[in-house]
This record gives structure tokens, sequence and C-alpha cells, in this order.
């Protein structure tokens, strides 16, 4: 059973102020909650049905608390407009960030990325090309958030976040020759400039692109050109798809031939 | 002064059946009502305050009634959270496929695409991309739903969006040679594909991906490699991203070196 004041503490996870004190976050869905056993993020506390529970975790050692309720609990406490069979409150992970070793891979970098939709896109497509750690400014939209995570699909137990001052690790990526990518409206049309294989990728906000503080340490200015001619297209593309091709672009050319 | 009538009538064309009747759709926002007036497409009537009228229609020779009412009237009649200073009626257009234009363009073919989100991204990508036809299966979303034109970003205006029985087109596709490419989670890996300048990409749905009855088409069937390695990363990508990405590995082979 889910007592009052768990649904209450499930739903205060909503909130970025509960979330840090408690060092919790709430995930939702069946798949995503089974991804996150999975993974090697810590788990406190499970809230399944039954008929779930003997499904999926009979054969599972958990090392979390389960706590077994209705359908009808669950979506008490849900955040979600149609909520699943289970939930999970999951440790935030505190992982470092080793700038070294993006001599040899490839990073990401948010600056003041604000929709969470667009940030939990950005984590699926960094998962998908391989990206393991995601440097986020300060100010971009917190990662732990149920939006992001359900965005996410699961790809935030396998990347790492680090919210850091941009600045100081793009100097610091500036003095180690790491060389720092830009998207830019305008910039070096990236299908006709060389790309490393390793190196900090930087995408900027949603309406205002990278900003000029962070701007300083960009070495190469890259962008997506337009292929829509004489008839003039769209003036910008959505920061998740335009983080797409950047990615797309990149490991194409580490691809063996 | 905008009266009940019109109000209830403007909000009457969130729904499909009502759009289709009065062969009308609804664009809000100051910039692309905008970019709805300078385009091809027809328009019915525009709402506007006096301020904006004043500073945008003053040198523009409107055809279309012109409707000056405060922000209130707007806010009652919009179906945005945040209404802005003009709305406009627009006539959907009635573009004519010509097939024999993919003998050397690139169209795009969604085949069930059911997010409005990613239906307006994915208009916003082709709009990019220099892709002016966008064939769709009849149980593809809505193009002129308010969510789409919102997520299109003016990009609908610049297109030409077809819906039609998608097994028809690609047959007939088929039989003039040209040829027909869809995006898989299984096919040849994108990057090391011969893609050829023109032709059909043709995208599925967000859960299962092409169906069978359009697979039967498809010339090349190509998928987007993860570079997740060993890790295992995300199962897929989202549809909007992986149409960027296709439509960047079509693009960038035609640039000349």
């Amino acid at each position: 059973m889910l007592s009052k004041n768990k649904i209450k503490f499930i739903q205060s996870l909503s909130r970025k102020k509960v979330r840090d004190q408690e060092q919790l976050f709430l995930v939702e869905g069946n798949k995503i909650v089974l991804e996150s056993i999975d993974s090697d993020f810590g788990i406190e506390m499970i809230c399944a049905t039954p008929e779930f529970s003997d499904r999926f975790f009979a054969d599972k050692n958990l090392q979390c608390e389960l706590i077994e309720c209705s359908e009808d609990e669950i979506k008490k406490a849900s955040l979600l407009q149609n909520p699943q069979q289970a939930l999970a409150l999951v440790k935030m992970p505190t992982p470092e960030l080793s700038l070294q070793k993006a001599t040899d891979k490839l990073f990401l970098a948010l600056d003041f990325i604000q929709d969470p939709g667009n940030m939990g896109t950005i984590i699926r497509i960094a998962d998908w090309f391989g990206i393991r750690d995601i440097i986020c400014s300060q100010n971009t939209t917190d990662c732990f958030s149920p939006k992001v995570i359900q965005a996410s699909m699961g790809a935030i137990f396998r990347t790492s976040i680090h919210y850091l001052n941009l600045e100081e690790s793009l100097l610091k990526a500036n003095h180690l020759d790491i060389p720092v990518y830009g998207a830019f409206l305008e910039g070096e049309n990236i299908y006709q400039s060389p790309l490393s294989p390793n190196g900090i990728l930087v995408m900027g906000n949603e309406g205002n692109g990278i900003s000029e503080q962070i701007e300083r340490f960009i070495d190469h200015k890259i962008h997506i050109p337009s292929f829509a001619g004489k008839e003039n297209g769209s003036e910008s593309l959505n920061v998740a798809v335009a983080t797409s091709i950047c990615c797309s672009e990149f490991k194409r050319r580490t691809i063996k031939k």
C-alpha cells in the first residue's frame, strides 16, 4: 500500500528544490523503471502493482524498498496523464567529469537549453551516438525533471550529465588543446569542415543560440547549411534536430572504410 | 471587434471536421501570421490589435477581411496558452502531386505519423533541406491542426503536403522507376549506402515504423547505425530526429565538391 505521505513525497519530486535536497528523482513507466533497475543508478524505492512485480522482479535481486500497490494508488502519485504499473525513486548520480577523456572522445556541451522536451531528446541522441558525457551550463534545464526523464526514454541512465560552470570547463578544454566546436547560424559548412573524432560540441539556447560568454572559447564555428535555395526556407532548426545532424556528421566521419 | 460568433468559429477550427468542411485552418502568433500573408496561401481573415495592424499592415495590400480587436478578444478566441497580437484564418491549399518531379527531386513520405509535434518538426526539417513535397498516408496526423502549425514554425507555407493513398503513390513511383527509400531499424547503414539525389524517402510510425503494406514498395532499406557500442544504447531515435539525419545524409551527398 502507498501511504498518503509517500504519495505526497513522490509528487513533491516534481520540484527541483526537493529533488536536489533529497538527491532523488522520479521515474515513471514500466519500461523505463526496468531500465533504471538494470542501470548503474541506485534505486531508493519502487512502487509497482503485484502483477508487475511478479512478472518482472521475481528473478531480480532488488536492492531497494519495493511497495506493492494498486494502479489507482500509482495514479494518485503519478505526474503522468496515463500512468502505468510502476514507478521508481532513483538516486541522483554524482558523475565526475574527466575532461581529459575528450582528448579521444566526443563530448556534448549545452549552453542554456531551456525546453525539457529538447533536453530529453538531446540526451537520447547523445546515447544513440555513443556520447557518454554531456556538460551543461548551470542555467540549462534540469535533466532530472519528469519531462526530461520521459523524453530521454531511458537514455538518462547511460549518459553522465555534468552541471558545471561551462566557461571554466571550456577554458580548461582550451588549455588541454581539446578542440571546441560550436553550432551557429553562421559558420563553416559542417559538411565541408574538418571534424575531429574527439572534442566538445557546444549547442546553444533555443532562441538565442550560443551566448557571447561561451562563444569566446569556441575554436571551430560550424553551421548546418539550408538547402532551401532561393525559395527561402526556415530560419533555423530545432536545437535537438540540429544536435542530431551535427552528431551524425561527427560520428559518420569515424566510420572506417 | 471580434463578435461572439466569430470567436466560436475560430475556436471550432481546432476540430479537423470543421477545418475540412470550411477548408480553413487557424494560424496564431505574430511571426507566423506575417509569414502566412507573404506566402502563396489565400487568407480568409486576419484578427489583429490596432498596434499590430498599423505596424505591419500599413504598407501591405491585404486581400482579406481585417478585424481589429483587443488582445483580450484574441485571447478569447485563441487556442494558445500565451496568445499574441494576431491570428489568421488561412485557406487550405489544394496542391497537386506530380510524382514525375521525384525523378530529379527528393520527396518525403510519411506512413502513419501520429504525433502533431513530430509532424510539425518534420515539415520544418523538410523545408530546411529544400524538400518541397511531402506525401502522407491518410492516417497520418492532420498537418493543419494547431499543434502542427505551431511546431512547423511557418514551414507549412513553403511545403506541399499531399494526403493520399500512400500505397498507390509508391506503386506509381515503382512503375516510374523512382527510387523509394525507407528508414528501418534494420537495413543498410545509411552512411555507406548509395543514395540518389532524387526519389522518395519513407519514414514510419513512431512506435511501429513502416507498415508491412508500405514495406513492399521500398527498394532500399536504410538505417541509422547506433554508435553506442557494447554499452547498448537507446533502441530507437525519435522519428523527427531520424528524419533529420536521413535528410542531412541525402542532401550532403548533393553538395558539389
